[in-house]
């Protein structure tokens, strides 16, 4: 395999998985936006600031030219936060081809327009073939050779089975699927239930109450995922709910750790400047919430989240509101997977 | 709510229920079958042994007495780890009246029998009705009062609405199910789960290998479960998954501990010498494996565990054997709960 690869971003995940295919002696550049992270990153051999400590390999090429980037590669990998996708797609299409795959690893609902980035790929690049790249992954993890699991869904089977075959590595184990709606929205709504997470352990609650909300919450995800045209199955696999346990438990993520923040008292903004990264399910969570309302989808967690982050409403009475619903018996209002033994 | 409850079994999980159903005003006796455990616990109203640091409401009867504990008591409420259960059934049923509720909270399946805690009740006291309380419980977060949810499971609705009635509190909420092999089920194998999750983390894996053990494990509960009589459903609930993911995260699960200190290279006896209280899974992993060899269920976690603990097996081939397994789509034999939409 000789395949070529162009990574858009220098983010944490972005770095890691340049890293990754380089290590496997494929032919790699990164693009890093920001002249400051290009030259630090270019000179350092160590993206310093998103994953200090690994070492960029030697056949890794860190440059700032996009045109040189996603010139003749097989694969052209979205790397970026979603809400600056649209813009990278409208002002660089003119380098990408057709024949060129573009696998995406960002997790997010765009504001304004609620579309997942396949959805806004599709609109931008209707001709190119999409992938997306989902599941428990922290790329401090997945840079230092940690056994990891993935998911790799297109709608077109080979597709996914091509990006399967450029990731596998021993330590990364890539697993296809072809349901592109379930694996993106059980990568983006897992960060709702994350930030919801967080909170609950910066309030000082515990680790039974936050088990009791990633249960109820891998059940709002489905609901509404079904609803989207996701498959059921999908949320109870790698990219929904295996995800949704490593976000929800690892001080690796950001949404928790935000979430954390807010629950010990920050303001919304304050929690994003302290994490220093971007913070995808703050703004997942406006558009999970209205499309919740659009479609006509209960989902508690996600709507005492928006209130929290966009309302100013208390967290704990909205952590409050969470425990004390009237259920009793345990099954009621879940929706559960479909048999397929 | 007047009623009168014995807990037999002064461990972690029976003082904290103990005290909490004391809490409500309700009239409660702890029998504590150790002669210096009793002692101490009367004289300094704490449990300094199994829960410190929590007091001992003055109205709760802490005795050495079991005709007493047990004598007019509208529960008799079993907190002894499974491998005594039926010797203190067998020693103590002349004391327990027909009318009396058994309600269980041990978490295993007997070696040797290879019994649920329902099927060996049933067996001694087969006049006497029966329920279980399982979920996310930890027992030193219930004892502070932290928001908590659990089930309480019988094949008689009646008794499970019951017991949801005397256990409930504003911060431990209590939910029904009539699927007893479920629940019981869904309790006993998630520990086996929580040693490889131990285990993972003691060889230094990280949190994305642990999540995608954790999402194989459920389904591994779930096929088995399923075909020892439970309910696919319930395995997705708080019982089930919920469960699984207190155990596996956090620091509270003594079966966690232990299978830390066996990734870290420790033998099965020392590990439980460390964490000094018993650890249920290793117990429940040979009863599981026997039984899944028994009714032909492939239960490759559970294998490996197994293998671990009792054949000297090497830890970190085990791992890499349930890493390296040769699935590539996701879905592959799975079992996905019944559609109850």
């Amino acid at each position: 395999m000789n395949e070529k690869i162009g990574v858009l971003g220098g983010g944490s995940w972005g770095t890691a998985l340049a890293i990754l295919l380089a290590n496997k002696g494929l032919d790699v550049d990164i693009w890093l936006r920001d002249e400051k992270q290009f030259q630090s990153m270019k000179s350092h051999r160590e993206n310093k600031k998103y994953l200090p400590n690994v070492k960029i390999p030697d056949n890794l090429n860190v440059n700032n030219d996009i045109e040189k980037t996603i010139l003749d590669k097989d694969i052209v990998l979205l790397a970026v936060p979603t809400h600056v996708i649209r813009n990278v797609l409208k002002d660089y299409k003119k380098y990408i081809s057709k024949g060129q795959i573009i696998v995406n690893v960002a997790k997010g609902i765009e504001n304004d327009s609620l579309l997942r980035i396949s959805q806004i790929v599709e609109e931008i690049l209707p001709q190119n073939k999409y992938a997306v790249l989902s599941g428990p992954s922290h790329a401090e993890e997945v840079a230092v050779n940690i056994p990891t699991t993935i998911v790799s869904a297109s709608t077109d089977k080979n597709v996914a089975k091509y990006v399967q075959d450029v990731f596998m590595t021993p330590d990364f184990r890539v697993y296809t699927n072809t349901d592109v709606i379930g694996v993106e929205l059980g990568g983006s709504l897992k960060n709702i239930i994350a930030l919801g997470a967080g909170i609950s352990d910066g309030l000082g609650y515990g680790d039974n109450t936050k088990a009791a909300l990633m249960n109820r919450g891998i059940f709002e995800m489905a609901r509404f995922g079904v609803k989207m045209g996701g498959n059921l199955n999908t949320f109870f696999g790698l990219s929904g709910i295996g995800d949704l346990i490593v976000t929800c438990t690892s001080m690796h993520s950001r949404n928790r750790r935000a979430g954390i923040l807010i629950g010990e008292g920050l303001a919304m903004k304050e929690a994003i400047e302290e994490v220093g990264m971007v913070v995808e399910g703050i703004k997942t969570a406006k558009s999970a919430y209205k499309l919740a309302q659009k479609i006509n989808v209960d989902m508690p967690i996600t709507r005492e989240i928006y209130k929290v982050l966009y309302e100013n409403s208390d967290v704990r009475n909205s952590v409050s509101n969470l425990m004390e619903r009237n259920k009793k018996h345990e099954m009621e209002n879940l929706i559960f997977p479909e048999d397929v033994r």
